[in-house]
């Protein structure tokens, strides 16, 4: 008979994203105890040791809620039963940098990577699903960021692995249930405070409501195929950065960089700007405030060039046009300071 | 004191818009009558004789609604009151293909374009702005068909130039209401049957509600990214596909396409799928019909190798690889038909 449908498509996934590593090797799940990587965590024990791995667990303490030392330890005992071992729940500190989704996420990133170093794993699995990419692309369609940002969250990034981008939440919740397994409900989940819980329990549900079912597939889908636009640009742009890039050691001494002109007037606009974002970023502009429009201002050098002045861009970077040559460099510091 | 602000920026916008074509040059209003199109009446009726153009209107009456002649009468008078000579009032026939929203537009580009030819027009002026363009973005993005997409209606396209893209529709009441035009209401604008109407009445305001102001001028700027994007990789995908043809007479004779294997290998996805969906259509495929799966199909002849089957796609179309060529050819009647 075989598994109900529902395991027999996580594990699938799993083993599907396993597939590459050495046999030995070490996987972590990454387990906050809810449906997604709770089912995670059982595709992972049962399809690990067939593929010759060895699988653990993280689940990270933030200390947010009452209780949730307790949970994290439910968590390690249910990993145990599962077949994961090592099984850890590290404590972390949530600041308030960037807001509390974004604070949270760093602390539980950090805990991640520290454990994933620690025990010498060669992946860690999260447990984000067709959902959760569909949620991530419209909260970045509403800040107009561009391909990149549509393309949403990668299947694989360094460690990181995601096998359940192609699966809805629908399958993972099944897979527990089929499973016995009780996930944990977070009550964050159904707090209208963050952007996300209300795209969850709101817009997604207006969107299909309106534009009919599917959305959710289709936005899933526009990530992929933003992400293989996003990335055959970043590489047209690598090869583009390289012919252009002008050698001055007085510049690079002081960490600044120069692109000749012609270079830069024969690549397209989508490329053209990709290099001059990049040479702003490596001259020290800090990449999360170098917004678009300081992009087009750098770019009216190039291709509206009538003379114009110095542009200036966050932390402190100017670009000034001389001789066939932008110039991106810290500004010097005002005689007065 | 100059005219009022929201006048003063449709006057420069269609300034801007027209700031290219030759002395002496006929370019047309496409006109509904609703505000968008009235402050581009308007609008033009003023800046073209100002730069040296001959301006004039098309109110195309689709005949779908009681009064539509009338209607269609007016704007011809007010047309002559805004100085816009020749002003007319071509009636089509609408049919049913594709739906009413689409066979609406079938039959007013065709008259447009009739129009254009036989009164030699330079260009015909759309009044569509920043939020039709969002409502666009936000349509597309339900149908996940990727970057071209998601670039939504461009600035200018053979004849046809939106002078209004990066205009709000708050503008163009504004500035009829401050030029004491009344812009007509369609009824179809406030009809839940349409798709763009739910989307302009609930969605848009839903997305503003939950994630905060401004998502539409961020889609709108999606838009805008999303098209040069787009724009860079149709370039690259049409070098790669000249470079990839292989000429073959017997196959050209069919109206069949070949394509070098070792050439797509060295693409990345993104282009390599762009100029596989190019030879499809080529070949045959109604673009219409040919989705990204067929695509990805054809691709796993490249990418995924292993002595397949053809792959058929929409159109009778049949794709093989043989000897390291992609041929793409339409399938020979089976004996039995």
């Amino acid at each position: 008979m075989g598994p109900p449908p529902a395991v027999a498509d996580v594990r699938r996934a799993v083993r599907h994203a396993l597939g590459d590593l050495a046999p030995g090797s070490l996987v972590l799940v990454a387990c906050s105890g809810g449906a997604d990587s709770l089912a995670l965590a059982a595709a992972t024990g049962f399809a690990a040791p067939r593929a010759g791995l060895r699988a653990g667990l993280v689940t990270v303490d933030h200390g947010l809620q009452e209780g949730s030392a307790a949970r994290a330890a439910d968590v390690v005992r249910l990993a145990h039963a599962l077949g994961l071992d090592p099984a850890e729940a590290p404590a972390v500190h949530v600041g308030t940098a960037g807001g509390p989704e974004a604070a949270a996420r760093e602390a539980r990133y950090g805990a991640l990577a520290e454990a994933a170093g620690r025990l010498g794993a060669a992946a860690v699995l999260l447990g984000h699903t067709r959902d959760d990419q569909a949620e991530t692309v419209l909260l970045r369609l509403a800040r107009g960021s561009g391909t990149r940002s549509l393309a949403g969250m990668p299947a694989r990034a360094g460690l990181y692995r995601r096998p359940f981008l192609e699966l809805g939440r629908r399958t993972t919740a099944a897979a527990c249930a089929a499973l016995g397994l009780v996930p944990w409900e977070d009550p964050h989940n159904v707090d209208d405070r963050y952007a996300r819980v209300r795209v969850r329990r709101r817009l997604l549900p207006a969107l299909e409501e309106e534009l009919g079912p599917g959305v959710t597939e289709a936005l899933a889908r526009t990530a992929s195929l933003c992400r293989d636009d996003a990335d055959a640009l970043d590489g047209w742009a690598d090869e583009v950065y390289a012919r252009a890039a002008v050698a001055d050691c007085a510049l690079s001494d002081i960490g600044g960089v120069a692109l000749a002109v012609p270079e830069l007037e024969k690549a397209p606009a989508a490329v053209r700007r990709r290099v001059l974002r990049r040479a702003a970023v490596e001259a020290g502009s800090p990449p999360g405030t170098l917004a678009a429009g300081h992009v087009l201002r750098i770019d009216s050098l190039v291709t509206g060039w009538r003379g114009q002045r110095r542009v200036e861009v966050p932390g402190g970077i100017g670009v000034v046009r001389r001789y066939g040559t932008l110039v991106f460099a810290r500004q010097p510091a005002s005689p007065a300071s």
